[in-house]
């Protein structure tokens, strides 16, 4: 796997002498594991107690658990109960996580209580408890303390479960940029437990869903047809029901995760710069930075894929009815179709950056139907302004019909 | 390479319910060149303007370059003669870097700079001009924006060109630890010229020949022989001689890039925490940052060096004519064999930081004569404190002989 290639080369420009020149060719292995593990706090589970560590560790294993502020209120008990229960050597580090505070400061925070803890390089892996951005945060405080301490991601939110938990990115927001500065790092093991979205609010539900829909839209017609049916219904149960999760929760969070890592496994430091999943986040990172706090990541994200059916539609890649299918579970998921900000000015400019990003090319990838996407490199700012100009109106449509 | 194993296990706990879970298998390729170009700078030497970029990259090509302060007074002008006559777009963001500015502030700045020059993501390798400091900066800014851009490293310094420029380490201080904080992300290519070190101080170069002495001892007998024979010379004409460089600067730079790479190419990420290279650098983390400014990196290297060669030697692994022969060659380069925070305390809780460094055992390389190295995970208190006590006595002897 690794070479290392002395070459005595005259190739190059010498002055006259002989150069020396050396090739480093190798390859890191990367394995994680992500899987739903329900009822993590039980003291009777024994996962959280054990994650992250091949084998059996030192006993009594030592955990700094980062704790996301608002997860701390509702579970803390719970956790610290599990904590004792299990006989863990651990310490509870609580940060406040929302979008923003998404930034290199939380990062030290974090940085500074492994300096504390005193952690150990390999066998002490920190436990990250919280949604997106605390998970970003602590992934990448973990990424670069001593260049790499091992972490384990137990997500709360429904973006966490289906999205930011199972991928290898890290990141925060720098200047107006979105996860302007990251690293690839992914969690040595993510346990997924649907139970912490009981207390999830709608807004959130809804906007863990618009990533659910960018699987069902470019992948996983199926899915699609599910969101259709119990969409809406999921959302006002907060993905429980009963005891036991419905075969539905099953189905529609297996999916969405089953249908991501498909996608990244096989480019996970995103060598491949055409990336499906990159559906719905070519204008948004844009609006959600402009907006901040007013739209959430998964709202943004619902209003890049609203922007890009209709383009799609307009090239002939989705059907009006499609459209209007994909539009209508939207709505039904209560995510907005329509903001101020999607105006051709803004649009264009996000373009621009999202370009940078693909190395000098679109690379911007369209719905074809429901459940597939291609890419094209050429849309023009005519199309975004008569795709933006017709979301306007149908969201005053929807305002009007609301308010009638 | 990949594989995605849906895996539906029903072995962890379920609390009756299936299970879905899923292991993510796969491996980064890397690969990276470092090769020497003698005058860099010569408008004639294609070198740098390719560096970095596979085949031929857009024309005419951009490229945002970072350059140390001191090296933008000593070089500035020759480099814009450089960038004019070869048709670089261009624009260079000084920056000033020594062991005390490094820190996330200037990584902070780097990345700006890379805001402002609108840099595309994989086609314009930021250029980093400087020594140990300015690269493990602009490496580290590089490894986080957009989780990841490539760079080009042009070392400017002898720890640069024997050490920092040609492995995969980036890195910034934080608190009071020595890059707690960084990355594996090797330059796409580092060119390395010798004639930057005409300018270079006298401490400096010696600073640099204690990381050339480290590749000597624990693995490079011949490379000890050259530097007992010819390293005080070296210093003294700062690796120049004449229009061309001689065949012993040639081979003392040639062997000590060659030694460092064979062990690195195999253990990149430092899955394997036993390193030969680590030799010099267990004691002198703390050392360095505890004196700072007053200790240079490998001053700092060379006391850990001393200390551990008089560790060895009471272990029966080293001679006392071998002892005496590599403090011989540590005078001759100038570089020190104790200082006032060589004591037991210090040292002490240098060791505890390493450990965990090292997850949890010393793994602590000693030189086996000269030339070779083992490790060892038993060294006591009494050690440190009768080594310490042993080199305090030579230094004071040293001095005494000095006055005299
Ligand atoms: N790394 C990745 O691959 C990836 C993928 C998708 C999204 N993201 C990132 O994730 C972030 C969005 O994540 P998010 O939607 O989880 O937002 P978030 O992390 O801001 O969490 C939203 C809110 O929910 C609260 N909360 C968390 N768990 C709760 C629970 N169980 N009950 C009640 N409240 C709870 C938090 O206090 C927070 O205020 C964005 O920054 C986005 O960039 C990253
Ligand atoms: N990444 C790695 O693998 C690695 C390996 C070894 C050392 N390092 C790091 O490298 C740093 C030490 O590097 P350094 O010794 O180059 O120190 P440095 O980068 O601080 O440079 C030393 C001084 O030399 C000046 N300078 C640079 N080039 C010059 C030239 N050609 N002529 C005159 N002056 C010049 C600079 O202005 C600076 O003040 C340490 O922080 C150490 O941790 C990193």
């Amino acid at each position: 796997m690794t070479t290392l290639a002395p070459r005595s080369s005259h190739g190059l420009f010498t002055s006259g002498e002989p150069v020396r020149s050396w090739i480093v060719s190798t390859a890191k292995p990367v394995r994680y594991e992500v899987g739903f593990t329900p009822d993590v706090l039980d003291p009777r589970n024994p996962a959280l107690a054990g994650a992250g560590v091949p084998g059996d560790g030192p006993a009594p294993p030592r955990r700094l658990l980062v704790v996301e502020s608002t997860v701390d209120e509702l579970y803390g008990d719970r956790l610290r109960a599990y904590g004792a229960a299990r006989g863990l050597d651990y310490e509870i580090h609580v940060l406040t996580a929302h979008e923003q505070l998404k930034t290199m400061d939380a990062v030290f925070s974090v940085a500074r209580a492994m300096d504390r803890f005193g952690i150990a390089r390999r066998s002490e892996p920190v436990v990250a408890l919280g949604g997106g951005v605390l998970m970003d945060v602590v992934g990448l405080a973990c990424s670069l303390y001593r260049r790499s301490t091992p972490y384990v991601r137990v997500p709360t939110t429904l973006i966490g479960l289906v999205d930011a938990g199972v991928g290898a990115k890290t990141g925060v927001n720098f200047g107006p940029h979105k996860n302007r500065l990251g690293t690839y790092h992914p969690a040595a093991q993510t346990l997924l437990d649907p139970r912490f979205l009981a207390t999830l609010d709608r807004r959130h539900l809804s906007n863990g869903m618009a990533e659910i829909l960018k699987i069902a839209l470019i992948k996983d017609r199926e899915l699609f047809g599910l969101l259709e049916t119990h969409g809406a219904r999921l959302v006002g149960e907060h993905f429980q029901g009963g005891r036991r999760l419905s075969p539905v929760v099953r189905e529609v969070l297996g999916r969405a995760v089953h249908g991501m890592l498909e996608e990244l496994q096989g480019n996970l430091w995103e060598s491949e710069l055409e990336r499906v999943v990159d559906y719905g986040h070519s204008f948004s990172p844009t609006l959600e930075m402009r907006a901040l706090p007013e739209l959430l990541h998964g709202e943004a994200v619902c209003l890049d894929m609203a922007l890009t059916t209709l383009i799609a539609e307009r090239r002939g890649l989705v059907r009006p009815k499609e459209r209007r299918r994909i539009l209508d579970v939207m709505r039904g998921l209560r995510l907005p179709i329509w903001h101020r900000l999607c105006e051709p000015a803004v649009l264009g400019e996000a373009l621009v950056d999202t370009v940078r990003h693909r190395d000098g090319s679109q690379r911007l990838p369209l719905p074809a139907g429901i459940g597939d996407a291609v890419f094209v490199d050429d849309v023009t700012p005519g199309e975004l302004a008569d795709a933006a100009g017709r979301l306007k109106a149908s969201h005053t449509a929807d305002e009007e019909a609301g308010h009638a």
